[in-house]
């Protein structure tokens, strides 16, 4: 991959990078559509990465089908898609990571410890065997994209970092490949996250700027689906993802919420 | 910078990088040489790396030459000089580190908390702004060179990480920038590094493979000096840098030893 990757850039190809867990659905399409229309190769990468899973975390059975990621790949234009094993990846006596030690910490890194060092090092990873001058992830991983973005900086990676808007089921559901999981009925349920987004933004657009109260309005329809159990429901500035206490500039309300067994994110950026 | 190597590498050229601190001693002359001998480009970068420097360490009063080691950089053929300040290297807000786990945990790691993690993070940040095929670096920091291969390694880095052998003083001294702190008393008892190495090469060749000997023989020279004060003398597996009984593979004999205020290493490798 490196070695195609450098062959590109010595002949002055653009190269767009579009990292992916796979299980590919219209949010990883937008990514890929995106990528194409910026670059001259666009490489898809499919990895289930281990270092992001925590030990009680769903690896094991994350959904996998490669052959669909393909197919739907090839359709958005995908020149390259890169595909390696874990052993690969993480040979015997692996021992380097990397960490973004402020914006790791709340939301996701609190509830699941070491995730973000296993993204960071895996973007780090990626970046280096794909040779990038282009990369897009998806906003709905809000605070991926923050670590992802600070490291580029500080690293001096070179990379531009291209966040694309979540993309929603018709009814409103943040698409995600964990949506597999859910039973009908969890799945009517799991919309009380977007409900709860939607209900701060009017409240904030009715001009209410307080955290506490937009905070509870988040809250609310989740508190009221019984199978759903918050993890979070957080509004943090959208730069340094410290708690605020008033929407001044622009925030990100952000929320993690069990539906059954199954973890789902979602997160909006509210501007005053 | 960057934007200078990728324009280098898009044109074919082989980029060699070597990263110093600057102060430039024949230590650092022999790098450049070969760095020379095997590229097209020779990147000097000189940076006195704030984080790789403890709060009590001697980062205000580190030895300074910028015009001296331009002339001498200019000397052997170097082509072109990366000298950045703090500020450009870590501005505001920076917090990505890269850390290589285990093999910065012993030996210098131990005695200077932090280090290696400022060593790894600068270096990620050298090959991202210098985009080398090449890097080369001293053995006199035996365990830098092998935190740097393994984060290179394991990160993907696609660089080949060159390890140059100690340059000494005509009396035996290996070149440190850090030699200039030491009084001519200090100078000559300095000389109880490389006579410890000695003695325990010597004994290893009359068969001794016992790392409580080998120590004890080098250990001595340093306890009868004055001055000195033993900070470490270890013998690890020069691979993996994890403590021996006896010597049956590749070993390294690592010393760390404050000669006055000035704290100075060496090492040397002892093969069975």
């Amino acid at each position: 991959m490196r070695k195609r990757a450098e062959d590109l850039r010595r002949d002055g190809k653009v190269i767009a990078v579009v990292p992916t867990m796979g299980y590919l659905h219209d949010g990883h399409l937008s990514l890929l559509r995106a990528a194409r229309s910026r670059s001259d190769v666009v490489v898809l990468t499919l990895f289930v990465n281990p270092t992001q899973f925590g030990p009680s975390e769903d690896l094991s059975r994350y959904p996998r089908d490669e052959d669909g990621d393909l197919a739907k790949a090839r359709s958005c234009g995908v020149d390259l898609a890169f595909c390696p094993d874990a052993g690969a990846m993480y040979p015997p006596g692996s021992q380097t990571f990397v960490e973004v030690r402020e914006l790791q910490r709340p939301l996701c890194g609190e509830s699941r410890p070491g995730h973000f060092v296993g993204v960071a090092t895996v973007v780090t990873k990626l970046f280096h065997l794909t040779r990038p001058h282009l990369a897009f992830f998806g906003e709905k991983d809000f605070q991926q994209l923050a670590v992802i973005r600070r490291m580029t900086r500080d690293l001096d990676f070179g990379i531009e970092i291209v966040g694309m808007p979540i993309v929603r089921e018709p009814d409103g559901l943040a698409m995600s490949s964990r949506n597999v999981y859910l039973s009908p009925e969890e799945r009517a349920q799991a919309l009380c996250l977007v409900r709860g987004l939607d209900a701060a933004e009017t409240l904030l657009r009715a001009g209410e700027r307080d955290a506490g109260a937009l905070l509870g309005a988040a809250r609310a329809p989740c508190e009221a689906a019984p199978s759903a159990r918050i993890d979070y429901v957080a509004l943090l500035d959208a730069e340094e993802l410290t708690e605020i206490e008033r929407v001044e500039r622009p925030a990100v309300l952000a929320m993690a919420v069990f539906v059954g067994k199954t973890r789902l994110i979602d997160n909006r950026v509210l501007r005053p």
